[in-house]
């Protein structure tokens, strides 16, 4: 066995759900340093702004900005060190820095902390993948519309704890399908539109670094005595008020990242995340629910639908002839392990003090892999519901196998008047089972029994067909459209 | 050893957290078979109002849906056979309401099935608890925002990765906490405003079942032919168009109910519960923030903060001089629970099939414990918000224990453009080294240092004072509390 | 609606799965606080033996150690005041005693503390539910290898990926799950004979107070110096060698309650706890592995097998003509639960100090529910097992169905010396295409192709008769039968 | 910003606690890859000792059996269109053994399946991943066998509901430590010992297709029939005995991989994950029990222990006087996350039919986490423990800073006899919020009470010297190190 390269990397080897979708790249360790490396230049930008540092600092540092001129492996075994990947960041880039201009590397990171360095960046990547993820959700959620409005009269079997209930259609089923993806769209929308905010609070999350470096600044060009503050809020020179400064602070790294407000710095609040977490949860459950039923529905012995044929797709190593449903299991492992990351993601809530000692390094692996996991389990969505076969004759065959008890509902309606409820029912658990046993169709063992009432005999046949038994389906299906 | 009494049922004996709090009774077994009732009677009354059922009928159905007239053990045990309750409900609500009118009798769960009955009673009891936790985080709330401003300006430590950072404000933590409370009022606010939906959809979410009666009935009354529906959407007599009479059950049934009008039938469409399910963990996990933090300032070596005392509260059956901090613990022992209960909620979003032979089965005591410890947390966060004992003193001393290094970052930042961001950092480093091994104040370490540039010393007892160091944190708290 | 009775019980209407079951009522509030008697009464007599409590009191004591005569609602509301029922249970509890006798009253709850009495308590109630648990596992184990037996050779369809796979038996299925069956008796057992350990650590786990009274009775017969204890170790008189008075109580105690003896006092060590967590999680596991098989396999299309038929069993409220897997359903709604509330167990191993203020207190309900889900599901599965109805025609039926392409691995394997394994893998697959797009037999499809090397042709009606291709099932079924 | 490079891996960034650790290189996408063709290669040096394969082939196979020959992004991408990626590897093996001899390359993947190869592969990470873990668990033991025997008699608070509750003893604590270190060691060590098994069932467990190639190799040795297998168990050539062959084949890929020989294969057994997950879940427990211990004993108000000073560690981007608790942060960080990988795992024990679709696929990702996460927190405690920095100074400062309000236990107790033990309890309720609110000592307060008994007043300052009240630790500490 040759031993594996120190340091080489994953490349998604063991997550088929998303290696190589777009989300992949959105959310790896080069993305996340550029998403960092982007907030450390954001900040220089907004505090250029506001007169905190020079403007051609902040030109140099936006300009050296740049994944890849840092070594990320390098990083990566520094952050041991520090408990997160800032600390050496910082350094690494201010050297980047200094070599253009070394003034301006005196401006990095300038009253800043690793927090609100990491988890600007982390809202940077959020953002930027779950704009992957919600066009992809839209594409599926179009593909749906289009599956339910061509099949708004596809009579299929409804199917309630494994058996044949009542009949359906295949409009109503994907009718559904697309609800739950259209409720992912729309939480995941509510995160994104709600705002991901920026991080700045400082080292404990009052700013006072970025003030005492403002009133620093404000002491140099006015020559005047920086330890003019006063009272207990005070934290810099004379003439930069804390409110004020602030304001304009948080607006103008807002406005640099395209990131949100929030209404106070969220080290240890950690609303943004627990939202993140609870929407990707939510869209890896709604894209497992369309999985296992397609699954179900693609089973040898129902063979309803079937996932796109593609050259190669499917195959098996061992059996020549089977074509597995691929896509629907890649999805099915995504939404097997999300909830449970996600759970994780929200007890870090239970975060101690003014910056916790744990939870919210628990927090970067497990926010990666969710929006990874639910990025890949969307990207698959598209391909199997643009590209699902829908086979509209095996639903029929299926609906008729039980010889008319798939509609044993409404004859015990159509008797209950007649009986009363309890016996029409009783009557049509006996004629069930003796269709089961002999399997003779339930209408021919109704006709036969001697408590049938008059009148009832005649109307069998059609009682009995599935067709006329699909309550408001087609009128749900278009009220659904609507929506 | 005595045996227990067959069915004797549990009492809170094991979760003190809500063990006597108003959410208990609203979510207990009882509770929940009125709510289940109250669906009854109201899906009686809906149909009654569409001329379904005679109003009679109705009316004595709805008296007769009172909880205490049935035996809650005989319907958990028959539970046993059929999966749900329901099934054993309707036979003897049946038979309670027979008693009443044998003709009502017939009227009783009229097309329905035991997942709309189910599911609605979910709603009705998750809303009425709902109710009850928005208001005990509304006082908390409001116990937070007096202390915030009480404390606006109150000198405390920051601590970050459990240690002294910089200071800061109590103010500004009680707003951090507020802003959590809010966060939580605002997310179970979203779900319940949103609308928790009526469940309506027979047998396999198509409404045949409720349809064909209607046809039936119009059937009876107009001695018409019941099965001249057309069309593949046709469900039941020639009368009854089923998108119309779709419309006007389920608006009646909303209306009835006080829920919300779903776009489809959601028997395993889980949008409502999964939604529940994360504001629920989202709400016991920002109170479990609370706790920890409390539990933090409440160590005997820290002694910052105190619960309020209660005769006899917090004793310990060992040790007479303890005042424990219980109603932290009661409310972090709810955090601890409710994050994992509601991925396992979540994960019920994959449910197969028209409705699952599981999943719908897994979510109900889930959700009663999601509703309850998070219930029992909020009535135990009023408590201790509104009692919270606050010691700006011991605070003061906490402060100064370190002998200023708790303001080295300030210091760092002063001498950063005479020495050089880097060279500051080091001198300062070198100095909290010194400071601490010495024990001598970090102000008079540095006094000493011959790297320390002219002009620096004479400021720094100033500079060293933490009074002088705490950012905006005033200014936060008021923007937080306006929020 | 009437309100529900103040503190009335949950008796298991949201949780049919363990309704009724003999674990529920071995795992009930009033079991529990029996379980708690049950530890202060051997405490007692443990202590009697060591001569530190008088015989006689130590007998009324336990005499008077009934929950009947205690109320497990108060004690239930006054556990809010301390976080914990032991508090308010050791005052209710004397006052018992003390009526039978004031002067035992003083010997309730020696020296001890909250936990030792709770965890004692947990771990007998633990131990008695784990013996059910098992005895129905060892049930569910004896049915499923009688079934692997008498369907040793019952042909079926191997399915992976929900498609046909290859040909297997119904036997090699049973004993599969069989054999998960037993991993799981194992993984209980092995937690049950390994021991689960007494509570015995005093306030914080060194024993002082129960060495202290010990010196006390020993100052008290010898009217000694009771202050003389040396070094520091020493926790009493002067008489009492702390760990050998440590080493005899903890044997009486472990003798009295028949439970084991810890290496250490466990209140922030919860080894026994996770273990219990793991075991039952596992278990709660495989029984969910058999349940969906069972519903996999019952499904209408499928029908390979059906839950034992019992009248009244299965049906629904709806449909006549259902008879739902109900079985399987319980068993899978636990499956569902389980695992997420024994992580939440597993997560409270990160208990802080000598005894955590939450972790500690959220374990107790999740604890409860492990076990009664598990063993509910463990008592479900015997009935499921022992009843499990099996039709071997309709396994033959659904073998049939493809037409032989379940054997195209065979063939592909005959074929690949004479044309290579790609080459063959290759003829295989379009093989296999043209039999799913035509509908005609592999075996006749792959004899007209052209490419078909002579020889093989004449033995392809065998080749591909898929009683020909079950491997090693039987021997398997033989070797894991002997297991 | 400049895009990262397409298939750039992810190297630790965010995931600290393993970085750069040993276990981080063994369980990578290189380590995995090289895994599954060791299972590869072992599987043709299997079939050759039984005469299936011909020993120059499985040479060859073997010798080409490394990962760095492949390239694992093109498998990782390959891996989405058949949901694994067996499939590609392969494929893409057979290739690179064709190269080297085309004769050999038909012997690749003979009669095997993906799920065999995968699982033995992860199997064999696991297995080499348990023993780096293992290995510094003992190391971890070691160190904190040490501070225990050190530390037997070096008194210290104990803490219950974060409040002083009566002295202990440091060693006692690290002895508590060690005892769940050593715990985690054995369940790791059970899972290890009790056997990694290798995967061996082919396309759906009866191990047909290696019987069929071997029943090939035979007639193809033999020129005879190849067909002339009887009966059901039948599965290739009449020389060909299923158990027998079954057992060699099994026995010698067993003894090629140094894995155990399971019972029956396990594709949709899943015990041995859900073994190595529980087992994992506990050890970051247990570590995460000592990382919270020590944070609490490291805070700036208590200060009673260090992490290990190393230049540059621990260090904050912001404040220079921080030496923050990095290693107990990373341990923590992977306690969070380590149970909810692994009830994820355990999940996945609802695998159904013959092969999940989704529930395998599930497992890897989280499988290789929960091994990294864990291994890198052993790593992470072997630092810690090692260099623990313990301060019994600041101890014994702590210990008295109650004003021996710590001993009111005791103080109870030897009253008891004198009053009551309920009054005895109440005494020292009213005299401990009287030294509380008086600031003075317990003692004192005690001393000029009107209700204490004469002859106690003289004992009172022996009495209330923590030193003399910390009961067996030091005895417990002697037994568990024996342990």
């Amino acid at each position: 066995m040759s031993l594996p390269p120190a340091g080489a990397g994953d490349v998604g080897l063991l997550s088929p759900v998303r290696a190589g979708t777009p989300v992949e790249a959105a959310t790896g360790d080069q993305a996340w340093l550029q998403a960092m490396l982007d907030a450390e230049a954001a900040l220089a930008r907004a505090q250029a702004s506001l007169g905190t540092v020079p403007k051609e600092a902040a030109e140099t540092i936006s300009a050296a900005a740049d994944a890849g001129r840092l070594d990320v492996r390098a990083l990566a075994l520094a952050a041991r060190e520090t408990a997160n990947p800032v600390v050496g960041l910082v350094k690494a880039f201010t050297a980047v820095v200094a070599e253009a201009d070394p003034r301006a590397a005196e401006y990095v990171h300038r009253g800043s902390t690793s927090q609100d360095v990491f988890d600007t960046g982390a809202m940077l990547v959020a953002g930027r993948a779950l704009r992957i993820v919600r066009a992809d959700l839209a594409r599926t959620g179009r593909a749906l519309a289009r599956l339910a409005a061509h099949h708004r009269d596809t009579l299929t079997v409804g199917r309630t704890l494994a058996l044949h209930a009542v009949p359906t259609t295949f409009g109503l089923k994907a009718a559904g399908w697309r609800q739950l993806v259209g409720d992912a769209e729309a939480r995941l929308a509510a995160v994104q539109e709600g705002g991901l905010p920026v991080s700045l609070g400082g080292a404990a999350g009052t700013l006072a670094g970025y003030l005492e470096y403002a009133a620093l600044d404000n002491d140099n060009d006015n020559d005047g005595d920086g330890d003019g503050d006063g009272g207990g809020g005070g934290g810099g020179g004379g003439r930069v008020d804390p409110g004020v400064y602030l304001d304009r602070l948080v607006d103008a790294y807002a406005a640099e990242t395209g990131l949100a407000r929030p209404v106070l710095p969220w080290h240890a609040l950690r609303t943004p995340v627990a939202d993140l977490a609870s929407a990707l949860a939510f869209t890896a459950g709604a894209l497992g629910k369309i999985a296992v039923d397609v699954q179900s529905l693609a089973r040898t012995e129902v063979g309803e639908v079937a996932e796109p044929a593609v050259e190669g797709r499917g195959s098996s190593s061992a059996m020549p002839h089977k074509r597995n449903p691929v896509l629907a299991t890649l999805i099915r492992s995504a939404a097997l392990q999300v909830p449970a990351l996600s759970a994780a993601l929200t007890q870090c809530l239970v975060s101690e003090d003014e910056r916790s000692a744990g939870a919210w390094h628990a927090e970067w692996q497990l926010l990666r892999e969710c929006l990874r996991l639910t990025g890949g389990a969307a990207h698959t969505a598209v391909e199997l519901t643009e590209g699902l076969q829908v086979r509209p004759e095996r639903m029929r065959t299926n609906l008729d196998m039980t010889g008319s008890q798939i509609v044993s509902e409404r004859v015990a309606a159509r008797l209950a008047p007649l009986l009363g409820k309890a016996a029409a029912k009783r009557l049509l658990t006996q004629a069930a089972d003796t269709a089961e046993a002999t399997g003779r169709p339930l209408a021919e063992v109704l006709a036969r029994l001697p408590g049938l009432p008059a009148g009832v005999g005649g109307r069998l046949a059609r009682l009995c067909d599935p067709a006329h038994y699909t309550g408001a389906a087609g009128a749900l299906v278009d009220r659904a459209l609507q929506h």
